[in-house]
């Protein structure tokens, strides 16, 4: 039984999987039964690092999907369209897909999804988060007994370099940007990561699945590492703290119609040191499931490249055909993944955590008692107050709270800065 | 339709396993489709910490294998016998198995995997190694495009505590077993735990996923943690190690016929102190995962307990019950996990690794460039050599070696130790 496999696109990741393909030996039996039978690329002669017969490569992706001899689409072109079109157009050709695009399915899941199950097709996507790490699979496979408390990750390898040198160098987010672009480390247009964009793609994408209810995308609260401030990793770090962008998914409570209440949000974040993620530092990636009864469990390793970005597209390639190859009717409800349950995002004012705050103030006696009275008449309860001396005149004031519900938080907040002495919140971070 | 399950031990993990069948609410929902029908126990009048009708509980495991109304049976009873012929009485009347048992799978592995695949039925095994650490499913579902090349992994929780606190606290191991004793992390008989056996049942289950083939469990070449003195912890932490007791299946070759040539072995290792094991502290197990393309892959989390074990032991459930819904007649090869290749260990004097030796001799001058001289006699180039004040008379010598063959590297210590002014090798252990 052979398998015939259809590319849509031959990047970084496109290329990877068709090198899998074309040298199965030593990997599972089953990546033999897989023939790569036609690939479509945007530009036919830029050069690639595999050589593909060229009779298989063309520049017409809809040919990909039309090919009768493709039994499996794999997505691998990245971006909004046509890549949803595509992979439509292969479900309603009855073929199952694989995609790493996770803004695809972040921002069209709920149409791709029902589309899918109407027809009775897979969409698998374990390389669309974490790179080459196993989390989609065991989400959906090894952890449906627990009920999931948290979702928490390191799950954008380029702000998660950024942010290790930063606290390893004490240097400013710009400099290491530009030095990180100039690695490779960081694209030309860093946006999409620096801004958070990618990872809230990620943990909409991981939420759904450890929830089993999609979760509203754009409603996501996002905030990147674009404006955090190299003195705010230095007093985090003498607070025993460690500052990486995490992406968390995490059960606030239901409603009454059975309705999962969700906080689910993208920020830099104040982590312990001894937090599980604390240490993951470089481009790798780790994502922490809580749940009860199983604890915590931590997936760690390299977040993208070609090779484990590759291994997951192909993972999911070889569980699609090893199931076809029982030549069932129905759908697989692990493997399929289909929602069970409505979720929704809890209203920002609800959710509940601690903070970290750097106020600009005048150098004055009572401008810290005025700051812990304003946390106190809300019932905030503070870890500490340290002030530091500021590079200009007046004072730095970095304030640790204990957790609180956000909208007490910035009642607070209010409080605190409509005083003259406080000039401004310079710096606002959640802290686990 | 409903899924009946048959439970085979009512311990610890038996009655995590209850617990999550009895309330399925806020779990996936095919936890709902499983109905426990009928358990078995040794001792029915010791009390349990779950409540179950009192009509499904009896004392004769046979009957719970024979029960027409169990469709799925989960054997949690421990031991080599009478669960082993329990297996295959369930094999043999046609009822998927899942089991928390390393050490009947490690050593009845063969014939258990050889009557499951002539009588078409799964035996899982999620539970036998990590507790709850998803590391069987993805193996077999998340990584088969990989070419393994290592497999290592902290997989005995016991003696990761033992060695924890002697690292922390620069204790003795006596004192701290008998206080991990008292403190319910190590059993009254700690044989199994701290001389190696279940880590090597463990690796062998895992060498046998990875590499596709399975390994001869007896032959594994193991050490345990009960003869590892304080002061190698406190030397190998001066030169940036930590000591673990690491579980290895890693590639050596392959012979002509194909045959997978693999070095499996458990033994005290250090470890660099930045290398992802190195961190996994106290009660926790992690497995690392290198393959190509992948990269490292790590998976971390509590290796042992009621609530993560049964969390394991669901998932197996859950994916017999999804995949058996589909109504086919085949077994799905990946979640089947059937052998596809011939493995051998390595003749132990092939192995090559990296050794710290601490040796016992004469405060004399020429005794370092003895040792030198006999490790360089053998071509193995050495890292380091470090002279230590001994308690008794004489001097203690501590040499870390480059990687070199075990073989030459057993010729040197013959050499070295044939001079009278070194009294004795007083440790050995392998280093990453």
């Amino acid at each position: 039984m052979t398998i015939g496999i259809g590319l849509l696109g031959l990047g970084t990741v496109g290329a990877g999987v068709a090198q899998i393909l074309a040298s199965p030996e030593g990997r599972h039996p089953l990546v033999g039964a897989l023939s790569l039978r036609r690939v479509a690329v945007r530009d036919l002669q830029r050069p690639r690092p595999v050589s593909l017969a060229p009779e298989i490569i063309g520049d017409d992706p809809a040919a990909v999907v039309a090919d009768p001899t493709v039994d499996i689409v794999v997505e691998v072109m990245g971006g909004l369209e046509p890549a949803r079109s595509l992979i439509l157009a292969a479900i309603a050709a009855g073929k199952p897909v694989v995609t790493a695009n996770k803004a695809v399915i972040a921002r069209h899941g709920a149409e791709i999804a029902a589309a899918a199950a109407e027809r009775g097709v897979y969409v698998l996507m374990e390389a669309a988060v974490g790179g080459g790490i196993p989390i989609i699979e065991p989400l959906k496979q090894s952890l449906g007994a627990n009920r999931i408390e948290r979702v928490s990750g390191i799950i954008n390898g380029t702000t998660n370099y950024i942010l290790s040198r930063m606290a390893a160098e004490g240097a400013d987010y710009a400099a290491v940007l530009a030095d990180a672009q100039a690695l490779g480390y960081a694209e030309a247009d860093p946006a999409a990561d620096v801004q958070g964009a990618d990872a809230a793609d990620k943990i909409a994408i991981l939420a759904g699945l450890a929830y089993g209810g999609l979760v509203d995308r754009p409603a996501i609260p996002v905030e990147g590492i674009d404006r955090l401030q190299a003195r705010d990793i230095d007093y985090a770090g003498n607070l025993g703290f460690v500052v990486k962008l995490l992406a968390v998914a995490q059960r606030h409570g239901s409603d009454p119609d059975g309705t999962e209440v969700l906080d689910v949000r993208v920020h830099p974040t104040l982590l312990p040191r001894d937090h599980p993620l604390a240490g993951v530092n470089g481009v790798n990636n780790a994502i922490l499931v809580e749940g009860d009864p199983v604890g915590r469990v931590m997936f760690y390793g390299p977040g993208a490249g070609a090779g484990p970005t590759a291994s997951a597209v192909v993972a999911d390639i070889l569980n699609i055909a090893a199931i076809r190859g029982l030549g069932a009717g129905a759908l697989d409800p692990l493997l399929a993944a289909g929602s069970w349950r409505r979720c929704r995002l809890v209203e920002a004012d609800r959710t509940c955590h601690r903070n970290y705050v750097r106020f600009q103030a005048a150098d004055r006696p009572g401008v810290i008692g005025h700051i812990g009275s304003c946390f106190g008449a809300e019932g905030v309860s503070l870890q500490s107050i340290v002030q530091h001396e500021s590079e200009g005149p007046g004072a730095e004031i970095v304030v640790v709270t204990h957790a609180v519900e956000e909208g007490r938080f910035r009642r607070a907040l209010a409080a605190i800065t409509a005083r003259p002495e406080v000039e401004a919140v310079q710096a606002c971070l959640r802290t686990l």
